[in-house]
């Protein structure tokens, strides 16, 4: 299998694998873990923040990072193209009485400032919920893995400077990010008071994010990690694998996206097939197959051992990560112009037939 | 003082005075109220539901319909410039691990069935929070006062019984839909599982809202009521108004229409000011003042004892009801002309002093 | 009828009925309510304290009261036996994520010191849910309305302080701890951060409590009175009645103690009675009915237009109030005596019967 | 170090490591990870139960199996004295606007059935949080380990049926009860709607609880698994672990209560050491020291590599695992009474020295 469905899909590498087998451990819970220890450090140390914590999952990043900064009633302006908005199920304001004010969302995948300035609501205003927070997604998934620009983070700041809010950033694939921009990923972070980023996307670990911040802001993290459940006990199993991610599957990133540069431009040399965004940035092409459309042209590809998903509106991802390579690229651009050729010609014959 | 700040800035009418003084009343705690029983029961009568709650405003109203109907953890999609939206504190996410899903509204202040349908995420997906509600509001004030059209009522009635969704409508101001399509308003709810109108907006109650839907539904708001502080101890002294207002104030509302229509015409041909809304149908226009500004019109106006309120986006809204007779809207339309006036000729002595 | 169910069923005076009808009135929800700004003026005046709201009831006083207190995902701890534990529908959980630590209430009311200080948990340990409220009944109602010493309050306000915690009071029928104690009620509730006392109890009044407190509470208490849909327009035709109560109704509950502890004491002499509580404080009497037990003899004493109600574990409760005058009370003995007797030859006649 | 600690202080066995080396693994989050998927098989069937899910901690597994049986504003009676009435965090309320309703614990770890049912509040009665589920600790942490009685549990679900509720275990080390029940964990929990049980505690996992109950059940555990951030990428990884834990550390855990009845059986000898519970029946030993008293105690054994620690009301706590063989307990108990040997000569020279 051929699999562009995620890059969580990744299985751990050898590596990942050997430094599991061996990690030193204790129970996290009574903070004696010394390699979760240790990825916090160099997570907080890449990121240029105070401190980090280790979380299961992006979800439970977001979600601590952001009750930690948003009381009760308080709004967290976001994009409605995000993950956060749409595929974290509402945790916030289940879990917290948080209100989700979505704004629309530009082609870039940034939220225009102008449009979070008019979402912000008037808080002396008792009918109103007051913002606290607002959450940018870098890259941003929905738009085609698009990466922020620095400007555009510096301004959101001073918005947020302006008024009292914190700024919190879904980043995921944040060293995407630094790969796509060729700059330090502490610079790119440096106008947040949160980052989640997942050690489980394109960094191939198997497990978990990290939440970087000031220590205070980690604290809080660290409360609501244990009270929704997500307490580790001997964390430095998976916490291992994550050092390994952090330690020798950044710089690689380059390659991804590399890849999936060359995908997109095989992709859309292939007839019927549209990119959806064409300047490719991190490791994702999106596109849409006219004529047999496009579930049943990732069913043919299914069939070819070939996995790609649909996201959204129901345009097919495929997600390039370290477990594709050159080669397996060269035979899914072939399976997919097969696949093609045989639709046309059914489609003519189909034609002829009437 | 000539009001158009909103319509819930009336005073009681003489008969709603009398009917609290004398009004019979008991423990509503203990359901032994007998106004508060006949003024929910003639509430449920006019609408043709099974059943109705009295409670303190329209936001606890919509609040414990939707908390009764909507589970924690799932979605109510409504329209992005509704009342519930924008001016309800977002209480539902607080009070009941409730996500609020906005969907962009039209012109005529409908959210249009293709977007309603397009926001109603996968239910079987667990990264998604199920849709529970449709929330709609009629007439929808943002949009200066439209009323919703029966046959989009139907349609989206449809599109619930598809997804096994209840449909709630904030009716604040019902009745004036009632009198807008010469239609009974029994007919226009129909089509919901639940609806909230207001006594105190334009039929001139001092006091508290109507919820009505079966008895289930009711015996729901009504737990949810007590849960929020809504219990009431003699209500029937506000109940009494509650009564006058349904028995004599709704007949009169095509006045305030008519009225509005005619305040709308004379602003139409003031000059510099422009209608946001060309097509009244309730009792509401809403209007822009070049050169001088919204806000310093606002001003002026209120030295002539004349007040106006601003919504949304900065824009004017005058509110007609009992209290407004023709002859206060000729004053009103006066004064209007005479600031216009007065700042015309500023501009030019501006300009000529240059 | 004679209705000792609860001193919340007392109809409107005639003065409450004639000031309600003249009342000066405004949308409250704009600030403009003259008679609602006095009742908050008056309350605040009363009380020592530096502001006040006017909410619907006695619940929706705890809950904002409290809300804008207690942080979510922290404790409120209060008695086992508080009306706020017990009857309020867990309202506090449900719309603040606030956890209840309920802790065994001593046979004065009081809840010891040496349990409250016990009940704190580690604010440091991430496992624990931190406090942030300590939350007195004052009178406690299910202890027989006994009153809390000023002593008590004065040791729980140092506890709170040791522990950076709020005092929040339930004094739904204060004024009866003032006219039980002769001191004034801004001295006994000096060591509290907020204070709920009932309009609508044991002063007589319709509708209503209030919420007193410092201004910036009382501003948190206005934000949540808004989102849980207590907002008021018109309140000052009900804020009329309670200024009527606070003038008029306090002075006279000595009356009301002074027939409690007549009306024990001749209970206290009826055959198979027995007092729950000897020291009758303020204005209710809890006693028990050996032989045909409280419900039957309760439906006895309505077949003869008494009522009295249940309360917790079944005891019966008799509370006296305005509209309970001498000869009430005198034809409620009778009429009790009578029962028994009834009861008395009933159980002979059974007997020999047998 | 010697570390009684708790049970969740284990380091992974070999045999751990090397299932988790070799494990195969997939995305969870997809459903697609077979070591997952054998794992949750394994847990309902050695549970008797119908499904299970696989989930971060004890506590994710609590809060979700409750979430998914307990609406917004209904009460989960539970014991005082239980790990989730105490360290939780209130989640339960935070997270779901749960009321929790704490009952006093029996001396056996039991809450007694009358208790259980005076703790069901009148459903019919708007004031009142209704009771949804009864949550049980098997066996019973804080009373030193104590297995609850089969007979107790029948009449819990008695209780339960008569009222329409739903059980849950907090059954963290439920293997533990069948090791000292000698009966197999399906019929301990035959009784139950839902079972959490800990793979990290006394069976040495590094990681992670399941959740066991119906397919409905389970399903609505997952979803609230994944809205709370607890879905698992490549889990794979740790439930390999935990299959090693099932397959090979459940038999053994006899030689941990044995070894615990030796350990109790020699503290009761030492002199001024005091046992909290007599009868040990499972792997947890409690007791207090007096003179030094407890803290001093454990820092004199902490000098000696030797670690317990405190609970509750300060108790210390042994807790016996697999990490600790009959020679650590020979060690143990020598430097005990060492320490105790050095405070009794210490405290006789104060004596001598006055």
């Amino acid at each position: 299998m051929i699999d562009f469905l995620s890059d969580t899909v990744t299985l751990p590498t050898p590596a990942m694998r050997q430094a599991m087998f061996t990690a030193e451990v204790g129970d996290d819970c009574y903070g004696e873990d010394p390699t979760v220890r240790e990825l916090e450090a160099l997570s907080a140390s890449m990121t240029g923040k105070e401190s980090a914590a280790f979380v299961t999952s992006g979800t439970l990043g977001n979600l601590t990072a952001l009750l930690a900064q948003c009381p009760r009633g308080h709004e967290v302006i976001l994009g409605d193209q995000s993950d956060l908005y749409n595929y974290e199920a509402g945790g916030l304001s289940v879990a917290g009485g948080v209100v989700l004010h979505p704004v629309p969302t530009g082609s870039d995948g940034s939220v225009p400032v102008a449009l979070l300035r008019g979402a912000i609501r008037d808080s002396t205003d008792y009918q109103c919920a007051p913002a606290a927070v607002i959450a940018l997604e870098n890259p941003h998934c929905l738009s085609g893995g698009q990466v922020l620009a620095l400007d555009y983070l510096r301004r959101v700041r001073e918005l947020a400077d302006q008024h009292g809010l914190k700024v919190h950033m879904d980043g995921a694939r944040i060293f995407n990010a630094q790969a796509s921009l060729g700059i330090p990923v502490a610079q790119i972070v440096e106008h947040v008071d949160s980052l989640q980023f997942c050690l489980s996307k394109s960094l191939g670990a198997p497990y978990g994010s990290m939440v970087c911040g000031s220590a205070k802001l980690i604290d809080g993290v660290k409360r609501y990690r244990k009270m929704l459940g997500g307490g580790l006990r001997q964390g430095g199993i998976m916490a291992a694998a994550g050092l390994v991610a952090l330690n020798t599957m950044v710089e690689r990133l380059v390659d991804d996206h590399r890849r999936a540069v060359w995908l997109a431009q095989a992709i859309h040399e292939l007839p019927g097939v549209t990119l959806r965004f064409r300047h490719i940035q991190t490791n994702m092409v999106f596109f849409d197959v006219a004529g047999q459309g496009n579930d049943a042209f990732l069913r043919a590809l299914q069939a070819r051992g070939i996995r790609m998903g649909v996201l959204g509106d129901g345009v097919i991802r495929a997600v390039v990560h370290y477990m594709i390579d050159d080669q397996a690229l060269r035979d899914t651009v072939a399976a997919m112009a097969a696949i093609l050729r045989a639709d046309a010609s059914t489609s003519t014959a189909t034609l002829e037939a009437r």
